[in-house]
């Protein structure tokens, strides 16, 4: 029965501050959206008494520990030699292992280097976890400790080969082995334009603690809702599913996605089925929402043209903002904005534009236009809509927030829903 | 004497997910470049028996166990009663820091909760480290061991107020204490435009082991190089620019910048230095080169506009790129960019401008294009450079290669170097 997990990291460029360990972070997530709560993660470098202390401490700590790292086919690749020193095993050689490295070598026109054959040697009483990705495969083994079975899981240590084996493998098993019969059904909604507290707020009289665990993940700038219901499988799907109507009825307009989606993703589709084609204006974002919209694959279909006009004679010299514009209200106006949105729609032939005007700072704002005041306009067929925002943040952040409100605009305006009409206020 | 550290991340949101532990990355960094060995990071989340074990087992382990988080003013931040339980001191109140927590409060208009009295109570041998950024004191300790005497040192888990705590109170001491009377020396290169084995093997003849250490950091689509030199104050600094000065000599031409700095900011200060007005024109980076030459504070001053021309009408239309041009060579070719760069300059009346047209993928690709392919052109007075690249990688990895080289063609005719001449192969 597994309840209680480690998770146990290895390698020198995770103690010598190389790189970030994510695949810890990736993990914490997994076991926590089944249900099975992550005691500790332990993280060593490549070196045996260190990798042997974490082991022994994780197996006592934990009903299962989850490893990445160490699989390699190289010296410093440590830890299938360390299980089996500290378990007692004897080592074997697993022939179908072997034969799918030499092939992996092969489909690449190499041979295979003989110090890869170490991959495929397992602790007698390991079960062999196939790897397709790479030429590590993982393996799952049982422990006895003084007072529990400790099970142990040994993945590799990059990311895309040790996700799909997490994902494919270990959560199926994780689950039957979890010790009720009750699963957790799982929905993310991704949403933007309501703060975390407001959605928390919205959601709180919707849904009592007892249907479903409701957390809450702020990702600037947008802000996902995990639901997690815990129920006998079949129930569990069926009170979500009614949940996640609930929740669709309340704060519907801020939901732009559910399940792993972006932004710029929802937009492409909706351009798509609604066959509008795009142009893009920009100044103080200065390119980001063309590098976003092409961000998508198959963007092609729908985006034209993004024309970033970062001086004033490139507004009027590109787009036809008329001088007198600029001189009455200057270029972080609506009206300037107004005046971009309708020159891209005529200079690119597009059904929709977008534009944007700002002070990204830290230089350059004033009395009138502090740091942060940004201008908006979306212009399409009998359409012209503009607004002024007053952002909070530095200029990344400002740049980033414009970019997203710019693209929410666009999700709204495809969907028939009010533009830029909510009084929101940001925050960093 | 201090050789071995011991990292202590805490909190619930790290073992659930929620955020990545990016504070041990950071304190690995630091521990590495003052050469203090890392033992091993444990992370566990707000239960008092696994805080105590995780105390318990990090103090037996380490000369010095740096810890993050668990000082706030709630009931679930426990590190403080933790360490005071384990080692068996009680706890004092430490004035200064509750009139230093009183004026914080002040200064916002507010009124201190109670509650917040918590963070200024402190194992009685603890010695405060005080912490001008927020309320949270840390505070320093050593606490005998069987064999050993341990330090712990506790400090904030917010970044903002931890890294400067950690900068000017730890990493000082640490280093006193390190048990050595020699110090570290550090210089970071950052470089682009040669593969990290061949940084490698280009240093390796200059820089013998016994005179520094060097390490390399790749973070796509750079790499930077680490040279650390361990020797007595003075002497350190010495021999360091002494090595920077063979490193340049060897491979300055890749070397882009200094300490931390980006290509973009780089390239910026570059077109003021020559006051070069820039303009470019973006077809498969989709708006990306100007994102991040606007990420650079100041870019008004130099940068004019981009056309972003993702359709062939828009590249004929915006930029005057000859029809001819794209029946005969197709949008992806030299003569493409090279139209595309020299409308730039004439559309914004710029004086230097770079021009990208490439597939990205994963669709779009044919035998003759396959995805990858990236043409590159700069255009300036006297200047028409193109060159045709294959890149590899996802669509988010060629465009952001390709926007990087195409900073450094500008950076590199800034200066007066060869540009794009150097076959260079990119790979993931």
């Amino acid at each position: 029965m597994i309840e209680r997990a480690v998770i146990l990291s290895t390698g020198d460029e995770i103690t010598t501050g190389k790189v970030v360990d994510s695949n810890s972070n990736y993990l914490a997530d997994k076991l926590n959206e089944i249900g099975i709560d992550l005691i500790a993660v332990l993280t060593v470098g490549d070196v045996p008494e260190r990798l042997e202390w974490a082991w022994r401490s994780a197996l006592e700590l934990g009903d299962v520990v989850l490893s990445t790292g160490g699989i390699g086919p190289t010296a410093d690749d440590l830890t299938t030699e360390t299980i089996a020193r500290l378990t007692g095993k004897k080592l074997w050689r697993h022939e179908p292992s072997v034969d799918h490295m030499r092939r992996l070598f092969e489909s690449v026109g190499r041979v295979m280097p003989e110090n890869n054959i170490k991959q495929a040697l397992f602790p007698e009483t390991a079960e062999v976890i196939p790897n397709p990705l790479g030429t590590a495969p993982g393996f799952r083994m049982a422990v006895r400790q003084s007072n529990h079975t400790a099970h142990l899981v040994v993945m590799p240590g990059v990311p895309r080969e040790m996700k799909p084996m997490m994902e494919n493998e270990v959560i199926p098993w994780l689950r039957l082995n979890r010790g009720s019969d009750k699963v957790f059904a799982t929905r993310i909604f991704q949403t933007f334009g309501i703060s975390e507290s407001g959605l928390d707020e919205a959601v709180a009289g919707l849904i009592k603690p007892e249907e479903a665990k409701v957390g809450f993940r702020a990702s600037f700038p947008q802000i996902s809702m995990k639901v997690m219901v815990e129920d006998v499988a079949g129930a569990a799907e069926q009170r979500l599913e009614e949940l996640s109507q609930r929740v669709r009825a309340r704060v519907g307009e801020y939901i732009y996605g559910e399940g792993e989606v972006s932004m710029e993703e929802v937009v492409g589709r909706l351009l798509i089925e609604k066959k509008l084609k795009l142009a893009v204006a920009e100044s103080c974002t200065g390119g980001l929402i063309g590098h976003r919209i092409t961000n998508v694959a198959g963007s092609s279909g729908y985006f034209e043209a993004g024309l970033v006009t970062y001086s004033n004679a490139m507004k009027v010299g590109l787009l036809g903002v008329r001088e007198d514009t600029l001189k009455s209200h200057g270029a972080v106006s609506e009206e300037c904005v107004r005046e971009m949105a309708a020159g891209a729609i005529e200079r690119a032939g597009a059904d929709v534009a977008i534009a944007t005007s700002g002070v990204a700072g830290p230089g350059g704002g004033s009395a009138e236009h502090p740091v942060g005041t940004v201008c908006l306009a979306l212009a399409a067929k009998g359409v012209s809509a503009s607004r002024r925002y007053n952002f909070r943040g530095n200029r990344e952040w400002v740049k980033l927030l414009t970019s997203q409100v710019a693209l929410d605009w666009l999700r709204r305006y495809a969907l028939g829903l009010p533009i830029g009409g909510e009084a929101t206020i940001f925050r960093r």
